[in-house]
């Protein structure tokens, strides 16, 4: 175990699943464990599924507590990142599981987060064009939202295949963790179960700048993005419908083959067979992503639905995939596609 | 109770809930009740939750048995009801729950159908224009589908007031009750608890003609409709995101307007105040229908969004909805606008 | 409506399930709704299935705003009750939903809720030998607990007909709104759903002593009570799996007639036909009890499992049933059997 | 990859299980994949989950198809192992899935399954007192059913120490995979989400006598045991709340000794710190078991609290458990005590 890895934020759900994947991780050790509020409890209270970790005490959030480590995650609130990262030091792999360095345009973070830009790192999601090639030896990754994940890898094909009109209507529904642990009334149990309801609907979510950056980057124009989160009653999952207006000349053939040269090398991105759609029970737990595109030649849309396990490909496997690249391991170390079904 | 109604199809989904209604409706008692594969069997073993009725067991769906009510609601299998409504005379109020009679176009049905077209009835949804004064009086109703239930309550406004361009693309969560009652394994709580899933995705599923029958009559014209349904985990409910690109000069204010003024006095459809979002759980077996819009300048797109209980207001209470207006009594009788939440 | 009810504590699952009965209830117009932290908000922010009521606004919970109603039902934290009930004067009938008066033994309360005893009411539960006769005309109602109501009902036959010996085990799972609406982290949807867990193991929790004082009232000597509740992910209901060592010479018929008998004249009790067995689903909504019994001969036990709806029958339904005998209203009024199932 | 395995019964959620087991275990390569109705199809279609063998096909169940396998797992329906497991010879490791070799008493088998019995083989259960010695080395192996593994592991201990009468009252309640993936009407998710139902009440249930068998053994006395399982709405996991009389003597203090000595060596049982509950979600597929016990003195009894995933140590992962101290192999390789939650 070469790799001595600290956590920061190891109370909640992003870094519970963070530690659930490291204590596979053949090649890492894992090192300190902090939190905010929860400093000081066992972590056996905190993540009682975590029984290796059960007799481990969180430390309080410090630079201190961090240094030391190969890699440092962080899975802290917006806008604390970039403080903790600066005191870590330039050989350390810092990986933000935060929004704070994912967008390129201070002005759209401005926009979205009300706080001023930290700045931009290499984005973890390697399955993007271009993307794998700037994490490789990086010091420095920001790990996707879990809804950019989902439908970027689902939309990006038609768009660099030019298949798509620069105008995308997405509508994703994901499981109760996405919205994080911090107990508020309208993620009880009670509320949340049998309930569907939308929420950040008219462009407000967080994620939707992520998404016009990650689609405009690959189509090579401005992409509009019509995006509308909803609330599913599940702990995990995101299940992603995407659909962009077709150009002329568009066939179900050609969307096929765009879809499969995309995705022909790709270790966690499985292009169903025909006929077969995703569900989020089939990647529940895992790092892979299911996906399946439809022409629908009536309506002259193309349909592209993936589905994820938000913490998982859509938050801690994406940071151990993004950390494996930039350590030079192989991509897929530690991680499965092989969900806990049903 | 001036009214006595027989149920065919009483074993099922709709037709237990439409039982329960009937149960609360002042005006309806309950006559003979029939079924196919069931008949013979005791209510109680069938329907649980109907305890007043479990003393009382299924008859064969015959004509003799259907005789002598005054309304005779239909929830066969698809292609059946033709038969049975011939059967029962002109002056007999039939209230068709099946698909039957919705559609307007021959084509359409034996595109997605695949057997000849028996006719069109007085569609039952009263809030869409001009459809409330077609069914009064009328002795033939077909019951909308679920899906264009929630689909066409929350877009026609915006097509009514022309601020929308005739290309709608609708994204809907639905409980699994609306996959009816008969087992099959992948509607197995194994396979659906934790799990979402699209399914007739690109314009297969069978309500996509009606939805485009509904907006093309209050838009005049053709309303292209993308349009993909989901299987969320939870018994109940349809949760439709129905997004439409704006016309020139559309606002935000135009857009509450417009909908403010098309449900001004519709009992059953509760235009949220600014700021609350539907929710399927809200609706949980009650008739009303909670809509809420905006207006995403950004994508240059109207969202709107419905939540009903696809088998209340989606199916059995759209029934009892239109038989009061059928019979002359008041719309609202024997329906509550109260959902049982949590 | 010649009832004018004011409701104390109406943002809860407590108070929400009781508007959403009394607006179901004929004689019963609904007056004052106050709060404690949620005064001063719309009822449709925070009950947004009572459509009726959306326009509320709920006021702080004082003795002036209960004042001057025929009928105020209390749902407060635990010991707040006595004090607003003083000032309401005797003439007023007081439901109180808390647990405050339901414990004749002072040594209990002090121990289970660690607070003087404020006193004993008449007990909510007519179902039970003498209760209902205790109800007829008082101005003061102690609602029972939920787990109380399910178990009692399913016990109490057992021991009215000698057939018990005195000690009782009973294991029973409980939806969500039973730990009500405060936000807590293991509440949490996410915490909640796929998973099933203890709580108040060993005798620890609160409504122990008031099984122990329904069962033994009955039995005419004291039972000791094994009870462990455990947290089920579903909203509502409850399940009560109730065993006790059977006496020397009881039977499979014997055990049967006296459930028979017991129930025989309940309107809210369904003795369920032998090999039918209860499901929460089938009481949702309802202030129906589904009740069934076997004798094992093997291991010498009756076993008696209940399923009730935990806000309706088990707290909010039983509430107005007692309101109803009080009042001298057929007591069944503004209530039913029949669930919202599936 | 020195050991080569077939499983027969790939289809079924059993099969998949083990077979998501096996895709982790280093030391064993998958082989022959067998099904019955099943028999042609892709495993991609039946199992998605298991992407690594999605393009495999199932064969049909013969023993030609199994032969030449170091291992061959048997996830058949009752009665057909024993004559699989006879034409594969003595050398091959047969692991048992199904309930045929798991009872001692002929008796016992013919009453609860109706059919000869085959005969007894090792029980896979490492836990129990001797049972890992005879594990050791063998060429065959009954996999314990997962109500018995959760219920023989809460409470041998308190046999084993003598702590307990030998009256066992016990309630478990299971996720829906436990019932299999044949689609049955009143397992469809409509039905069983939101609810809670039991089944096989009064001692009906087949996985009592092999209870009784484990805990009579430790106990070394007849030991009777009053079980009744509950279905719960979540695919997978068991609670079995487990409760006995306890002996002239017993603390709290002596009760909690004794387990943690049944455990201290035990690589997958975790008792739970005092104070802190099992949660089925902490073991979502993983093989640990979370336990805790309680002393209730008012009552007199002990309670012991067991969750478990019934798909992994309660099926598959007791299989490969097996299988490991069989082929002497590590008995946790290719085995976690992580649980995927939330």
């Amino acid at each position: 175990m070469a790799v001595r890895a600290a956590v920061a934020g190891a109370s909640g759900y992003a870094g519970g699943e963070l530690l659930r994947l490291l204590l596979a991780h053949p090649e890492v050790g894992i090192g300190a464990l902090t939190g905010n509020s929860n400093a000081g409890q066992w972590l056996g209270a905190l993540q009682p599924h975590l029984l290796p970790l059960a007799d481990r005490i969180l430390e309080p959030t410090t630079a201190q507590a961090l240094a030391g480590h190969d890699v440092v995650f962080l899975a802290l609130p917006h806008g604390q990142s970039a403080a903790v990262a600066e005191q870590l030091g330039p050989d350390v792999l810092v990986v933000d599981m935060g929004a704070d360095f994912r967008l390129r345009d201070a002005a759209d973070w401005e926009a979205f987060y009300g706080s001023p830009h930290a700045g931009t790192w290499p984005y973890g999601l390697p399955e993007l064009p271009g993307a794998r090639a700037a994490l490789e030896g990086t010091r420095r990754v920001a790990v996707p939202g879990c809804y950019p994940t989902a439908v970027s890898l689902a939309l990006f094909p038609a768009y660099a295949a030019s298949l798509a009109e620069p105008e995308a209507v997405i509508v994703a529904a994901s499981g109760t963790s996405g919205a994080g642990k911090a107990a508020k009334p309208h993620l009880l149990g009670s509320e949340v179960m049998g309930s569907m309801s939308p929420y950040g609907v008219g462009g407000g979510h967080r994620h939707t700048p992520e998404m016009i950056q990650n689609l405009g980057a690959v189509a090579g124009e401005p992409v509009s993005v019509s995006f509308t989160p909803t609330l599913a009653p599940m702990p995990r999952g995101i299940l992603a419908t995407c659909t962009a207006k077709a150009r002329p000349g568009v066939s179900a053939e050609s969307v096929r083959a765009a879809y499969e040269k995309a995705f022909a090398d790709e270790p966690f991105v499985h292009l169903l067979p025909e006929g077969q759609w995703p569900a989020t029970a089939s990647v529940h737990g895992s790092n892979a992503v299911q996906i399946q595109v439809a022409y629908d030649a009536a309506a002259g849309r193309i349909i592209a639905i993936s589905a994820i396990d938000n913490l998982a490909k859509g938050t801690a496997g994406g940071a151990v995939q993004s950390m494996n690249i930039a350590l030079g391991l192989d991509e897929t170390t530690g991680l499965t596609t092989i969900g806990v079904a049903p």
